[in-house]
């Protein structure tokens, strides 16, 4: 594990269904703020990275895990820790957690490319940055 | 009154919320499919009026009346009609709808914009497209 | 006015569209966490209200209007201003803004009801604390 | 393979994000369209079941491959598979298609539970209709 980040995110009524839960689609926008404030955290944008690097790290995998619902203004935690730096791609682990209850596990592949959508390297100094 | 066109949607677990109904933000997504399909129906589409008209249809100010809620898996109409076609801009109203009970009420004002956000004039060719 | 609240929110890639911009429809949601926030910060959650007051706050009607767009990882403000409180509902303003710059103006009506939709009536108590 | 269904999706400004494709989260809305689709077309609905079984379906985990985007206007076809319907669990395979051309992937496995949260037994009558 290279590095961890942790990023609160409060259950509003547009996360939530007719189940009266957070809809499970959800987690996953979740999981994308906690990967952009992590990116801002050690000093880098996706404005910043498309435009001085023609980088956009885009999803090409995930697995999710459900083992309890979140609620109506459930004050959460998502904790982020970063698997693996690779050449083109970057591991990720996201776990969404209510006081010390894990609710939902992510594991996420992102792939960097360009602006034509094919892969395009990290450079080894953004290397160092993504892995803290 | 220049135009009308109905377009049906369902009410899916995520359009809901917790409080069982329609979240109120996505009859706003429902007028936009109406939208969208309409243009369709009149042989526009946002993706052809950007690639040859250099015209992007943006939503300058809407007015909203919630009447009624709708439910989880409700079947809904969406009557939209074209109140005004201007130089830059088109004046519509949208009616969602189950059955004949009123549910929600849109009026909506289109502004015809160019991919610098500057207003750009409705060619007459397009205008009688929209008029119908 | 009766009171002034104003609320953080950033912008993720969730909220943006193809446009290039934030859809136009998730300024709605900004309000309503700004809204629940509001609650929050005057003892209120709509949790609490609904299990000790079998109140539930539904928007009857809202009028926007867009001035400027907001981009990818904008950090906005939305300032909520409390401009009546009646019987059984409360009329609102949420402003949401880029630094000094208004970029979209909400004028909001809530009605007070109770679990199966019907008015219900704000008791004095809240209604203090809806004043501020 | 129990069963079989296809179910058609437009592309909507609300699906996309700035990157000009479909937000990655939105592919989990297009799933479950589809599922609330096939058990209409074999006899149940989600309010059905809610009423009549105490039967909600849950997600309890989904893997998503994601090969290539689909984008602003596309119609797409979902279809979904019936992998296996055990005692509480439904496993199901769902392919996001824009012509021949397979954009993303996702299985996913349901559980039935009641209103409680609780697993709730699918009856030899239910599961013959959910096998197809």
């Amino acid at each position: 594990m290279t590095a961890q980040f942790s990023f609160p995110v409060k259950v509003y009524y547009e996360d939530t269904d007719a189940g009266g839960i957070v809809y499970y689609a959800n987690y996953l926008r979740y999981a994308e703020r906690a990967r952009t404030e992590w990116l801002k955290k050690i000093g880098l944008t996706n404005v910043y990275l498309a435009e001085n690097h023609n980088i956009y790290f885009v999803v090409k995998s995930c697995a999710i895990d459900y083992h309890a619902p979140a609620m109506l203004e459930d004050e959460l935690i998502v904790e982020t820790s970063i698997e693996k730096v690779g050449g083109v791609s970057i591991s990720m682990k996201h776990t969404v957690k209510r006081g010390d209850e894990r609710l939902v596990s992510i594991d996420l592949k992102l792939a960097s490319v360009d602006n034509n959508k094919k892969p395009n390297k990290i450079t080894p100094e953004l290397m160092n940055k993504l892995k803290g």
